[in-house]
């Protein structure tokens, strides 16, 4: 495909108007304000429109689809008990798998490319990343209560077949990465074991970290005063390249550790929100050079995968927290949207636009009255757009979403199937 | 026109499927759940469509658009007087005509109906509104910082014409309302002249109150202590039908002068987040029992009047800063947005659908993935919808926007005249 004519966001987060962009197989293969010479095929019109890199969201569960909305204006533990984990209890391989596709039509649909995902079933969730063509770094949340050795674990033996089947795989679009689900479910023989694995085996890992204030105060009284950050570095986990999703109650040395030991933190403002557990750090994050992406968290605490509205959330509550308009500037937001997210899940050759990396891209309508006028687009982007103003998602350089259709999602077929999981379901709860 | 098998949101903001609407000049004739009769015109065929009451945005600069995103993370001070007040500077009345036009098309863009406005050139706001079909409540802030007789203020004067002029016109769409800006804007004679005026026409108030920390304090100091709800009140400003935005630091006794004098406040949470200045206690406002609203403020603090958006940052913020996730439910959010806004503008024949009402209408697309499953409908539209899902917005039932297309609006000469006014101002400013 060759776009023409198109505004983009160059590798600098810089805007350039009138470009000409060729891609060929699953790379970006010329940018330049001529016509190249070459035939890319289907040519784009691209007046009024925007080519840029697609989003990464960086912590998600995306089966949860089909628990959204179920259950609001709730306490956590009553939301927990008496609507999450029973429903989850139900869930089968094949709810997640029509489940996860649902989610990926909806990222797709926001021009989200790629997705750090934590859930269970990860076989059918790798198997619904690989039919829809999106790019996926999937993991299976282990937890352990008892003094169990890892290797016991049934979580454990899913990750390690897990990884052994389905990393690399779909021509290289799905990683697997291991996942510690968190301190507080889990004990310090584990950890030190799974950082240990996870090291043998070279695969990244996952896990929440801080998301609450019980969660990182309760660690200090369970651990001689360690911080989350601290008791897991301590046990080896951050040795093995670690997305640390919330991070929200981070604090004095784990600044420096996320830091030497290149966490990447994935903050997910929209959830934090609604499970009232606070507002990251994320200034004093992006000033000690931390690498900061996005994500979702799931549909059911956020209520959607608008990865723009994501932004906007992200962009703008720092500026109140820490009181100072100046803080999370329009590029910080959408180069942790991004480039941030690319690098979190080790995909070094995405995440913005350049020749030679992978094809990644959306294409936004910006002719809409909200994107107009047009002082500097970046802002707009960020404080402006509507997530809905994505009208073409490309991954590896194929379409998979285009003005209103799935080219690789049978989305009857995902309706009905989810219809049919959550009828189920919900009748089996009655 | 008659809205056929449709969904909709019903006055006790129930969800009801198969619904038959039917309009009759600028009323809503029929709801119910069989054919009508009589004739309404265009059938609409409402399958997978919701039919619900449109937007009130009820505090907003609707010109400022022209500066929409003009000046991006600087500091309060830096950007009002190095960006915003050397640009307003500038302005003239077909500048501010074209740009309220812009606004206009993106409030009807995501379903807004009508708008509570204060700025200037207020009859060339009136006349962009009459000419758009749109409903607004137009005020001309008043400030004053000497010992002037407000008779003898030019702004005041301009105000009396105003609401002799276009109050009650373009069929009574438009309402002309008097505005003090501010405490910290005005004098105590000022005051209390303003308040005995306005109750003598009968015009209701729009005034700014405790947006920031600085002018809730500065306040105090000035005023023996009085906090700005305590000082307007005592000077008879609020014995007028108010509507008070922001109140983000109200206090004390404030909320039971507030509910007393029948005050509506208008909360603005995206443009309090992006300028550092709080987040409104709406709960405490609510247990009240306080009429809530929501507005937009400017999009040159927003930036956009993106309206579901803003609901949702409206029913998510306050779950996080008071620590409860069950605050603010997605009914509590939905009613503030629609039918406090209308009671706010003294519209109380519009804001909800029933029998009798106006047809300030709007329709949304709920076929989008995002939007599926659908639990609670309800829950879906405040924390899952996207701003763009509106598809028609109907004003006194006349559709004004539909699928793109805006009825009343020209938009190429508006963006044209825009660009001119911009382009004009930007070189001046050089």
């Amino acid at each position: 495909m060759l776009f023409r004519n198109i505004t983009l966001l160059d590798e600098n987060f810089n805007v350039q108007e009138n470009m000409y962009v060729g891609i060929k197989g699953d790379r970006i293969d010329y940018i330049g304000d001529i016509m190249p010479e070459e035939d890319y095929g289907e040519v784009y019109e691209g007046t009024g429109k925007l080519l840029m890199s697609g989003f990464f969201n960086s912590h998600a569960h995306t089966p949860m689809t089909l628990m959204r909305g179920y259950g609001e204006s709730m306490s956590l533990h009553d939301w927990l008990n008496k609507r999450i984990f029973p429903f989850e209890a139900h869930l089968t391989g094949d709810d997640v798998y029509y489940a996860t596709l649902l989610g990926i039509a909806e990222s797709l649909r926001f021009g989200i490319v790629s997705t750090t995902d934590m859930y269970y079933f990860c076989d059918r969730i790798a198997e619904a990343f690989i039919a829809s063509g999106a790019k996926a770094n999937i993991s299976r949340g282990i937890t352990c209560f008892t003094d169990d050795d890892l290797k016991d674990i049934p979580a454990y033996r899913e990750s390690k077949e897990l990884y052994e089947q389905y990393n690399e795989s779909g021509e290289g679009r799905i990683r697997i990465d291991m996942s510690l689900h968190a301190e507080y479910t889990s004990t310090p023989k584990i950890v030190a074991q799974l950082a240990e694995l996870t090291k043998e085996l070279g695969a990244q890992m996952h896990v929440h970290i801080s998301e609450t204030k019980e969660e990182h105060e309760g660690c200090k009284e369970r651990h001689q005063g360690k911080t989350p950050v601290e008791y897991l570095n301590d046990l080896g986990l951050l040795d093995c390249k670690t997305t640390a999703a919330h991070c929200v109650y981070v604090e004095g040395r784990d600044f420096q550790i996320l830091k030497e030991k290149g966490v990447t933190v994935a903050s997910n403002p929209v959830s934090n929100l609604k499970l009232a557990s606070g507002v990251c750090n994320v200034p004093r994050l992006l000033e000690e050079g931390i690498n900061v992406a996005i994500g979702t968290d799931s549909v059911a605490s956020n209520n959607s995968l608008n990865f723009i509205e994501e932004m906007k959330f992200f962009g703008l509550l720092h500026k109140e927290r820490f009181k100072d308009p100046r803080l999370t500037t329009p590029r910080q937001t959408l180069y942790a949207g991004t480039r941030a997210g690319a690098i979190g899940q080790g995909r070094e050759d995405t995440g913005i636009l350049k020749k030679g990396y992978k094809a990644d891209l959306i294409v936004l309508d910006i002719t809409g009255p909200h994107m107009y006028p047009a002082h500097d687009l970046v802002n707009n982007l960020v404080y402006s757009a509507s997530g809905s103003d994505v009208v073409l998602t490309m991954v590896d350089g194929k379409v998979l979403y285009r003005e209103g259709e799935f080219l690789t999602i049978d989305m009857e077929k995902v309706r009905f199937e989810t219809k049919r999981s959550i009828d189920r379901i919900v009748e089996a709860l009655k």
